[in-house]
């Protein structure tokens, strides 16, 4: 039994880093429609985006067949439950890639951001990036060190999401009402990547460490 | 061991039934704030959040438990799983009504609602206030035609999203870039609210009817 629970989790696990490789494809693609204009590739993040919610069903019912088959308990049961909670999580970031891209393809031709803003989203393209490549790499390594990053990125990410409110409200703005509206809403997108990243995270060092505060989701800012 | 299964599933709907409440209060709180002004309930949604977090924690603690103690199967697995999936919901909700009583803060004693898409407000705080009420009376009875009107309740908000940005990009547009900005991160509060009580409806509606298509997610809007 043990032999199979152990093989079974170690799918799951292997399941998880495949959704966090292609979420962070996702985001690097985003990320590239935005300030380079790549158009074709918004169409590819908006394409792909239901391979993610595939992946996460699968896990969700791997997931579930594991705790009917094996009644995982202690540890085992909350790594079981942790694998469902990330899956959701990083669903939710391929959304959020997702929304990136619907924005850069709404704008094409035009720049969704426009050159006053510009600076801050290159920063919070990086920003995003790495925290998708470290979440990804902390899945596949659980080198907790790595969470110590993906926290830095997300500080990154709340600084550079003050620095857009900055922008649209001081004196010298001139964007458009759809550039102060774009500006806007990629500014909670990316802010919100950080949060993800985070939460994905502190489940992970909760499961290597067994310390159950750290396994508490990122509080959320506006 | 059939006994206390059931009384420990029951003690857990009771205590879903609980959070959605305080969300509902959260959220018709947070939304006097907003549109009347009133700043002592701003202050309290703000503060009140804690305690949606906490019983979001303490639910998680008891699925763990039943989980360990009980190993259910088949569908009442599929119940202990939706319950954690749906506390994770509604915390969410309750920091989107956190989040509109920071907005309604932030700009008091001037309405962060500008004049001209106070209507488009009026109307979301009332589609949310059904969604949410709704929501807690479909825990509390598993009366599934409760789903209809949460359903309807969310396409009124994203068509009401719709109206914020024809609002805010309409050549009549008068609002400040503050206006803008708050314009359109309520909008998004509000339409998530729609989304995520969409996703409790549907976890509920396959809990009851065993149809597995209702219990995806909504897709998610930008």
């Amino acid at each position: 039994m043990r032999e199979i629970f152990d093989a079974e989790l170690q799918q799951i696990g292997e399941g998880l880093v495949e959704m966090s490789r292609l979420v962070e494809s996702a985001i690097t693609r985003a990320g590239a429609a935005l300030l380079d204009g790549e158009h074709q590739l918004a169409q590819d993040v908006i394409a792909a985006d239901h391979e993610i919610d595939r992946l996460e069903k699968d896990l969700d019912e791997r997931c579930v067949h594991l705790l009917a088959q094996q009644a995982p308990v202690a540890t085992d049961l909350r790594i079981v439950i942790s694998a469902l909670r990330i899956s959701a999580t990083l669903e939710r970031m391929g959304d959020l890639a997702q929304h990136v891209a619907e924005v850069a393809r709404g704008r094409y031709p035009a720049p969704a951001v426009p050159d006053l803003a510009r600076e801050t989203f290159v920063g919070m393209n990086e920003a995003a990036t790495l925290v998708a490549r470290r979440t990804t790499e902390l899945l596949a390594t659980r080198d907790i060190a790595l969470a110590v990053e993906i926290e830095q990125g997300d500080d990154a990410l709340d600084q550079l999401h003050q620095d857009t409110f900055a922008a649209t409200l001081s004196p010298g703005w001139t964007g458009t009402a759809q550039e102060t509206v774009d500006v806007t809403l990629l500014g909670r997108y990316y802010e919100r990547f950080g949060d993800h990243g985070v939460s994905v995270a502190r489940r992970i060092t909760f499961l290597v460490t067994g310390d159950f505060d750290a396994e508490r989701p990122a509080v959320t800012e506006a």
